[in-house]
C-alpha cells in the first residue's frame, strides 16, 4: 500500500487505529478450541467486528512461529482474509546481514504479502535496506519503544564526534536512517509509553507515519499522543492489541472488540478534525 | 548443553568450528532437486561429512522461513538430524517485548530444542530476559557484527553520565547484560571482520564464548582472532557458512565441505595446543 492511500483510509475511517492480533492459543475463548482452527477463528471474527474502525492489523509474528507449521497456516489465512484496502504490519522485529534480510524480506513481502514488516536496527544500513526494495512496501523501523528495556540502550547518549551534540541513540537512529529510505517507505516504531519524547522525535522526523504501540494493555494516553504525535497527513498509527482483542474472555469476544474500537475511532476522529 | 558439555566437546575435538546451515535452494547441487525435501537431503550429507570437525551447527532462520511452511519441516528435520553431543545455534536475530520474547523462546528451545539463539539487544533487558530462564539454553547476543552496517550504530561513542568514560555502544551492550545473565547461559557475537577490537572485548567479557561469524566468506583471518579472542577455556565458536557448504556447487559438494572443515579444525587444534 502507498502512502496517499494509506492517508486516504485514514480520512475516511476518521481512524488511525491499528488493531494487533496477538492471538494467544490459551487466551482465545474456550468454545473456539473445537474450531479446526482456532487461531484463525478468533482473528476473523475480530476482523470482522473491527474492520470499520481500524486501517491497519499488526500480526505479531512470534505468536504465531510457537506454533510451529500449524502456526504458520494460521497466519497465512489470517492474512488473506484481511482486504487489501486495510494495512498490514508484520511484527517481526527481523534485521540481519545483507543477504538474510533478503530472504526476511522474500519470506514476508513475496511469499506472504505483508505491507510492511517491523525490523531492529541494531545491525545498521545493509540490515535494514534489502526491506526497502520493495515499491509500497515498509520497513518500520524500532526507535524507542514501549517497554521497560528501551531505557538501557535506546535512552543512552551518544556523539559522533567531539563537534557533534549529545543525542539519545534512539534520535541518533531517526537521524541515520532517514537516509536509508523516505517518508513514503519508512515509519518508525515509538512507544504511547513516552508521551514527554514526542514533540521531540517530530522535530526530528515531521513527515515520517509512526507505529505507536503501548496505547491500552501497556498504558499510554491517547490524547496526548495525538496531539503531539501528529502531522498534516495524520502520520500516526496507534496500536491496540490485548486491550481490544482480549477485553472478553466470553462468547461476545468480538461485539466488546467492536465496542472498543469503535470507541477509539469515535476519540481518534475528534482528533483529527482538529 | 551446558558449558561444561561444550568446553569437553571442544577439546575432545580439537576444534571450535561452528557450520553454518544456511541452506539456499538456489545454490545446492541440481541434482538434489529431485529429493523429495532437497535442503533436508543437503543439510544431512554437509552434518555427515563436517560433524567430526565441528562441535557446533548454527541454522539461519531466514533460509528456511523464506519457504514457509515447507521450510519449517526441513528445519525441524535438520534439527532432529544434529546429535545432540554437538551445540545448535538458532541464528535468528530475535528481540521484542517481554510477553512476545517469551513465545519466541518457547518456539525455539521447547518446539524446536535448539541449545541457543541469537538475539538483538536494541529493546533491552526484558527482551532478553526471558530467553534466559530455561537450564542449559542459551543467549547469544549481537554485539559487534560482522557487516558493514555494524559501524552506523554499534560503534558510536555513548557516555552513560558526565562522569562515565566514552564508550562505543557495543562495550555497553558488552557490559550492561552481563548483569542479565552469567557466562554459563549468555555468550556474544563478535564479528571476525572486527579482529583489532578482539582485545578490548576480551577485558570486558574475560570468560564469556564468543560466537565469531564473518570468517571465510566475509573474509576474517583465524589465526588473529584466534590469538586475541580465545581465552582459558577456548570461549570462542568461529562459524563458516558459505566457505564451507558451498565450496562445490557439484555432487561432490560434501566431500569437499569436509576436506575444508577438516582443514579448518587442523588449524584450530594447533591454536588450541598453544
Amino acid at each position: 500500500m502507498n502512502r496517499a492511500t494509506l492517508i486516504a483510509q485514514i480520512y475516511q475511517k476518521h481512524s488511525y487505529l491499528c488493531v494487533g492480533l496477538d492471538t494467544d492459543i490459551q487466551k482465545i475463548p474456550k468454545h473456539l478450541h473445537q474450531e479446526k482452527d482456532p487461531i484463525f477463528a478468533f482473528n476473523r471474527q475480530i476482523i470482522d467486528a473491527t474492520i470499520d474502525y481500524c486501517v491497519a492489523y499488526k500480526i505479531n509474528i512470534a505468536f504465531y512461529e510457537s506454533l510451529g507449521a500449524r502456526g504458520w497456516e494460521s497466519l497465512e489465512k489470517t492474512l488473506a482474509y484481511i482486504p487489501n484496502s486495510v494495512f498490514t504490519i508484520a511484527d517481526a522485529k527481523r534485521g540481519d546481514i545483507g543477504n538474510t534480510s533478503s530472504l526476511y524480506a522474500k519470506a514476508f513481502f513475496e511469499n506472504m504479502n505483508f505491507d510492511s514488516i517491523t525490523v531492529a536496527p541494531y545491525m545498521g544500513q545493509d540490515s535494514v535496506s534489502p526491506f526497502l526494495t520493495y515499491p509500497d512496501k515498509w520497513v518500520i523501523l524500532l526507535a524507542l519503544t514501549s517497554n521497560e528495556g528501551s531505557r538501557d540502550f535506546q535512552m543512552l547518549k551518544v556523539q559522533e564526534s567531539a563537534q557533534d551534540v549529545e543525542e539519545f541513540l534512539f534520535e541518533k537512529v531517526l537521524k541515520i536512517s532517514q537516509l536509508w529510505g523516505g517518508e513514503d517507505q519508512l515509519m518508525y516504531v515509538v512507544g504511547a509509553t513516552h508521551p514527554q519524547l514526542f514533540e521531540k522525535i517530530r522535530q526530528l522526523v515531521p513527515n515520517h507515519f509512526l507505529l505507536v504501540p503501548g496505547y491500552g494493555a501497556q498504558g499510554g494516553d491517547l490524547q496526548a499522543l495525538s496531539k503531539a504525535g501528529m502531522n498534516q497527513d495524520c502520520g500516526l498509527l496507534v496500536n491496540s492489541s490485548r486491550g481490544i482483542i482480549y477485553a472478553s474472555a466470553d462468547k461476545d469476544f468480538a461485539q466488546v472488540a467492536q465496542k472498543i474500537s469503535k470507541g477509539i475511532a469515535e476519540e481518534m476522529k475528534i482528533y483529527l478534525g482538529q
